[in-house]
């Protein structure tokens, strides 16, 4: 669901695509292995901790700093300078007229809280200056892909908590050196999966943890969302950046919207289960050579990209328990919007697009049985029954608020509430990480025609200490 | 789709689950391998000839028999019974009830055309008489899945053309020995595969054919179909044969209804494409063994069960261009119908279950574009332009005759009107064997933990000359 800003673009341009991480100074574990079918397990760095249910001490005022505020980060800055508790202290991005731009939103905030907010703009390296001068508490990052990883670590070395768009980063090793920081330093760091937060997705949550549909077996994700006309945006914005990932990469780039939710109800890296494998292919790359074509002239850059990612990428996930999950991406092929959604048990199927339940025997006041997917007020009733507590505590006022739906906001405002009553966090980094890392484990996968790729664990076999998600009230 | 007879399970019983091919005598190719992952294709028998678009002279009178008259056996009696051109020559089941009920309704069928039809039952090798002493043109295969190829072979060597119920074989050895039979004998075998006649199916099948999706890059494919209910055959009928294959084997076990159709709308091996390899996973076997704990004693012979296989298996199909088809299969969990019948193009997708389907920038009439599933009267549009030709010319009195909607008579029909015809069937026993190959493909990657298995090429290298299955008219 994210979008990116005109402003990731730049730091691409300039950091380069690839090697940011060791551009900036990131720690580098010699253990890790830089392929994406990575086994080995690097040694936990001395006088790191394992951080699975990690918490902090309450903090009444949370200062919120944000690097890149674009498409997408301006409307993190724009829903936390509204939400109680915070106090914006800094803004960053390559753009006078965005950091700007964000500043005079904060500036609109009721009661005038966000009183000094320091501005970093015009320069690609300023936010390293930012996290130095500012000290804030926690640090917004919505930048480029391959800038996550490198602007979590310098971050959470710098003494604040990083909150990341997905995904967390494109490479295992990145993902390693983010967990040996995030295991260091005792700073939170989460990746902000915003469709955890979606109110089907937190219903079914709610159902899986209720046991109502039995023991899970097998789930569906998938982001498949047209974005080829994002190729519009040619020098700044996310198509011009996204565009060569796609040209570059041949696997499933984008995974985590999908799959975080359908993580969380198996449980995975919480106790229960854990990622184990997966297996992937790729469709043709037909779709943006295509689009290319019939949209610019010859000698336009867009032409003269060697479109190497696959339209639709398919793989499936095997966990510790030997569930499976299915997942796709395609952001390529003219089709309607789908991320399936779909958890499946022993006694029912819970599914997405659109919302589609049925239950072993049939659902209450249905004279079907399981063979019907639950109709009109058959399904009301099933939101009523076991709609999530937090949906019903913050879905009208997300309602409101918006972003996805208001899935955007309920996500930002559990995040400080959590700092502010010192609690675990919704999305611990190991989770972040794992599902990240269906990225590289696919380019690896699709690249050698399919061979099993293993996850790398990377909570070191720490993963059955961590509580499931508490079902939050 | 198909159902199973009473009778097939007693074929079970005395020949066994395992080496019924032996059993019967049918040819046996050193040079081929047992297992799944069987890459090595043998040499094709001397004297024998490639079968792609293998046709007979035209027979007036096609003369029928049939092995296996049970639940769905019985239907193929009826409804070619009643198609112009065919003589019921033979029946033949264990069950003498069961024989002389199909005969019964041979003769109902007016004009009494079927004045002499020989009954043979009571024993498990009458059939084998039955082919000698009747010499019919064509006999009609609906018995348990490990008796389908020795049956089908022993036909052809009696100088019949065999017409056989899914899944063709359940080893890739009996596949080869079918596929060598076919070729050496000259006589047309026929995996009865009905979902390619459904109206959906053609339908989407003409609009391929027509470039309407554009370039094709995506498949989905199912046999979804809750059926733990035909446990309750505990001694006769369909569930007291396929029970000991759900608990003992672990794959696909059932591909061919949801793969048909896909594998036709991207005419695989049929000189475009061609199946390469796959990829399998399976879920935990857990819905069976529940089953039967809740419904059966402590001792029944169903609680006496390792049930192996997974409740749901998913599996990707990777072809020679590179294309992919997701794959599953599910005869256990509570959840509704599904086949997916899902195909992708750069230009559009069609799906299934219900059916879907969205054009690039729209379709006609419609204001929303391909974000937009079309609905209402822009689907009635597009049935009404693409309709397929031979639905159009059968689908009324197929609708009338029934048979899972229709697609069972419009395929009796194909097939009698074909063999009168003198033109090639609309499925070679080439596309039977490698939409069947998925099952013990899939059971190999599931036991190897998802590594790939390459499909063996039962056309060796000839699909390239294999014209693609014509717009019937």
């Amino acid at each position: 669901m994210s979008k990116s800003d005109d402003s990731r673009r730049n730091f691409v341009k300039i950091l380069g695509i690839i090697g940011a991480g060791a551009a900036v100074g990131c720690i580098t574990n010699e253990n890790s292995d830089k392929t994406g079918s990575n086994i080995d397990v690097p040694s936990r760095i001395a006088g790191s901790h394992y951080m699975g249910d990690f918490s902090t001490p309450p903090l009444e005022t949370v200062r919120c700093a944000f690097i890149g505020v674009g498409e997408r980060g301006s409307g993190h800055v724009s829903q936390f300078a509204k939400i109680d508790g915070v106090e914006i202290v800094a803004i960053c991005d390559l753009y006078e007229d965005l950091t700007k731009k964000s500043e005079q939103e904060c500036k609109e905030v009721k009661d005038g809280i966000h009183k000094n907010i320091a501005l970093y703009y015009g320069d690609t390296d300023l936010w390293k200056k930012m996290l130095k001068e500012v000290k804030p508490d926690a640090v917004i990052i919505a930048t480029p892909w391959n800038l996550h990883a490198p602007m979590a670590i310098r971050a959470m070395e710098e003494g604040a908590h990083a909150f990341v768009e997905v995904p967390i980063a494109t490479t295992i090793d990145d993902m390693w050196k983010t967990v040996n920081t995030y295991e260091k330093t005792g700073k939170h760091c989460m990746m902000m999966e915003n469709v955890n937060y979606g109110r089907d997705e937190l219903l079914y949550l709610n159902m899986c943890r209720k046991g109502v549909i039995g023991e899970l077996l097998h789930g569906e994700a998938a982001y498949i969302h047209e974005l080829r006309w994002q190729m519009e945006n040619e020098d700044r914005g996310t198509g011009s950046w996204r565009t060569p990932h796609y040209a570059n990469r041949n696997g499933n780039l984008y995974p985590t919207h999908g799959l975080g939710p359908v993580a969380q109800y198996m449980n995975l890296a919480r106790t229960e289960d854990n990622f184990s494998r997966l297996v992937s292919f790729s469709s043709p790359a037909k779709g943006r050579k295509l689009y290319a074509a019939k949209n610019y002239s010859n000698d336009h850059k867009w032409n003269q990209l060697d479109y190497g990612g696959g339209d639709i990428n398919t793989s499936i996930i095997k966990t510790a328990l030997g569930r499976t999950i299915m997942v796709q991406w395609d952001e390529t092929s003219p089709r309607p919007y789908d991320r399936l959604n779909l958890i499946q048990g022993t006694k029912g199927i819970l599914a997405g697009f659109p919302t589609r339940i049925a239950l072993d025997g049939g659902v209450e006041g249905a004279t079907e049985n399981h063979h019907q997917w639950a109709k009109g007020d058959q399904l009301q009733a099933i939101y009523e029954k076991y709609e999530h507590p937090l949906y019903k505590r913050l879905g009208a006022i997300a309602t409101k608020m918006g972003g996805h739906g208001g899935m955007d906001f309920m996500m930002r405002y559990r995040i400080i509430e959590c700092l502010q009553n010192g609690t675990p966090l919704d999305q611990n980094l190991y989770e972040g990480c794992l599902w990240s890392a269906v990225g590289p484990l696919t380019e690896a996968s699709v690249k050698e025609d399919g061979m099993p790729q293993d996850f790398p664990d990377f909570t070191r076999g720490d993963w059955k200490k961590t509580k499931p998600l508490a079902i939050i009230t």
